[in-house]
């Protein structure tokens, strides 16, 4: 029989695999200036270190690593993850749980709570990976209002009342695409909403550390009071996305059944990096590591910032206090998909914001990264999105 | 509220968590002999060799490695796992896709392919692992018939007809639990029926390499002739299970569908465990390293073989010609629950066979393996199991 004949699983049906996966293929040509990706400067990756730390680590402690490891986590990491939870984030939690990259944290959390047609709340514009994540759940996305402060919790409030949601799903801090944090007393109202009405809050924190100016505000987690939130970290933009290391922290009873999940998604995750991320807390490299490529990083906003003060008036854009995104509005005539045509044409590219969102539309919005670039890429880059924008 | 009113979804209605892996557990414990892994030997795992290779591959391309990379895979590796699947495998297939272990691949294909109440016909007794995977995505699975040869093909065309499965699912070398190996008349059948009656096969093939005698049979994907074959190939049992990295080699078109799910169940595989294995790959490490532990493997499966030899009369076992394990079957009224508390009591573990089967039952059965146990472990663990038989 002809393979045309096989039909795939439902879950596929309005999920067609990620627009900016897609993006990042067409901008790998060389001399592409890419404010598309996500990605740390390739100055904060520290293959050095990572080298090192492997070389101890397996020296140490070899055999254990590679062999089967528990799903539960390498032991000694999740020693050191306990105590990073607790004094760095402050997080008072029963379970931590090491999974593969925060994006394994997102998949295991709907393994373990989501039905087909079950109602989830999300920001939108949101993380496209885990909008995709969540549609590949067949869950139904309702999207929340969000303004300078982040979600609104009235229209949050609302929104539980009328669809009885199973999960809210939120950025609270340099939202992925728009830069936006989430307000402390936002953040109150957020578990206390969760907590009155029984709705799990899938709390997605990778950007945190990466902050440039103004306080650090506390983990929607830390004022949850029955367990029903459940905070995903990621030491991906903190050491490095290649290695893949995560993590959730939470309720016993909902990582108990994401660990099960995780039994027939990967086994556990691969222990060399487990190994090397514990080696980063337990030798307490973090901190100082933290603050060299924040140094770095806020240079890089502040530059483009500065450029974006020039466009053409109508322009509009947030001014992320961390992070990796801005989020910029073009006057409503201008589409983002028209302009990264032309953008690539001349070797400048971004992601156009209508990805980002549920339901499509907001052609006229689009996400810049600028930890991927060099100042000098990022005057050269914004000169010509500028030239662009004002022929559009 | 309280989180108890919390309901999980309905694909864990009927999984519980891997009773192996809780047995790993209570085997954990000092002194114990265990026959109940399925772990490489200590011995056979390469810590200074995979220290060495980090180092190598993070001096030459250390930021490529920490960055995010392509879900598609690390393209030295895509490229030198192509020239294995050729070379090593004879299989000419148009993609290949590397994974987090092959327990990810089952899962891809899994969630690319099977709706709730889809059918997959499975070996019986089988690999918990997969079958629970499967469970996971509230797959019926149809019990096939297998003697020494391995599963029945003219049963299998019988069930193929009766329950139109969507997919078949074996290990046909040294299978776990069993040791058994299909025979290569039927592995051409299984390919026939599948092209035939257009059901998929995913054919899990992680021991293949670990022969200590007898000739090497084709892969069933070398007799596919339209492509509804999946090859699923992992380096687990040959470098290191701890490392995560396997393999999928098949149609573009269902590896197109598994990269899309992929990319939100872990974005990629991590690129310097990717980066590692493709050094073996590219240095010809594999072949020798090989040889090494198959020599060491034979003479621990020798040594369990002789022992069971002098078990009482009425106990079957499998005499597998590679692989991890024995496969034993006690006389009808002996327990091998019953005989495993007894067992760790004297400090040796297995696993009942009970475990393995889709619908339990076969209580006088269990694996056993022997790759994890010195010569004189094996001695003296069987001692104790043949005197705790000899008193059921």
């Amino acid at each position: 029989m002809d393979l045309q004949n096989l039909s795939y699983a439902r879950r596929f049906d309005h999920v067609s695999g990620s627009a900016i996966r897609e993006i990042f293929k067409v901008i790998a040509q060389p001399g592409m200036i890419s404010f598309a990706g996500g990605n740390p400067s390739p100055a904060a990756l520290p293959d050095q270190k990572v080298s090192e730390l492997a070389q101890a680590v397996l020296a140490e402690n070899g055999k254990a690593i590679l062999q089967y490891g528990a799903t539960e986590g390498y032991p000694p990491f999740v020693e050191s993850l306990r105590a990073y939870v607790r004094d760095h984030l402050g997080l008072d939690v029963p379970t931590v749980l090491p999974v593969t990259g925060s994006t394994q944290a997102m998949d295991l959390l709907c393994k373990a709570l989501i039905n087909p047609g079950d109602r989830i709340i999300v920001e939108n514009p949101s993380f496209l990976g885990n909008l995709q994540c969540m549609k590949l759940y067949e869950a139904e996305l309702v999207p929340v209002n969000s303004d300078d402060e982040g979600l609104d919790p009235d229209h949050l409030e609302a929104l539980i009342r009328e669809v009885r949601p199973k999960m809210i799903y939120t950025i609270p801090t340099f939202q992925n695409p728009t830069g936006r944090t989430l307000s402390l007393e936002r953040r109150k109202r957020v578990a206390q909403l969760a907590n009155q009405y029984g709705v799990v809050v899938a709390e997605d924190d990778p950007y945190r550390d990466l902050r440039y100016r103004g306080e650090s505000l506390p983990p929607i987690k830390s004022f949850d009071e029955n367990g029903w939130v459940v905070f995903m970290g990621s030491f991906s933009k903190t050491i490095s996305p290649g290695l893949r290391v995560g993590f959730m922290a939470g309720d016993s009873g909902i990582l108990r059944k994401c660990t099960v999940g995780k039994q027939s998604s990967d086994v556990h995750t691969a222990n060399l990096n487990q190994a090397i991320v514990d080696q980063y807390l337990r030798r307490n490299l973090l901190p100082d590591h933290i603050r060299t490529i924040s140094s770095d990083y806020a240079k890089q906003c502040d530059r483009m910032l500065k450029q974006l003060a020039s466009f053409p008036e109508g322009v509009k854009y947030t001014r992320p206090e961390g992070g990796l995104f801005i989020w910029a509005e073009l006057p409503g005539h201008v589409s983002a998909l028209d302009l990264l045509q032309k953008a690539i044409e001349r070797k400048v590219a971004f992601v156009p914001g209508t990805h980002f969102y549920t339901d499509g539309g907001h052609l006229n919005t689009l996400r810049l990264n600028f930890s991927g670039s060099t100042l000098e890429q990022i005057d050269q880059g914004m000169d010509i999105l500028r030239e662009l924008v004002v022929q559009a």
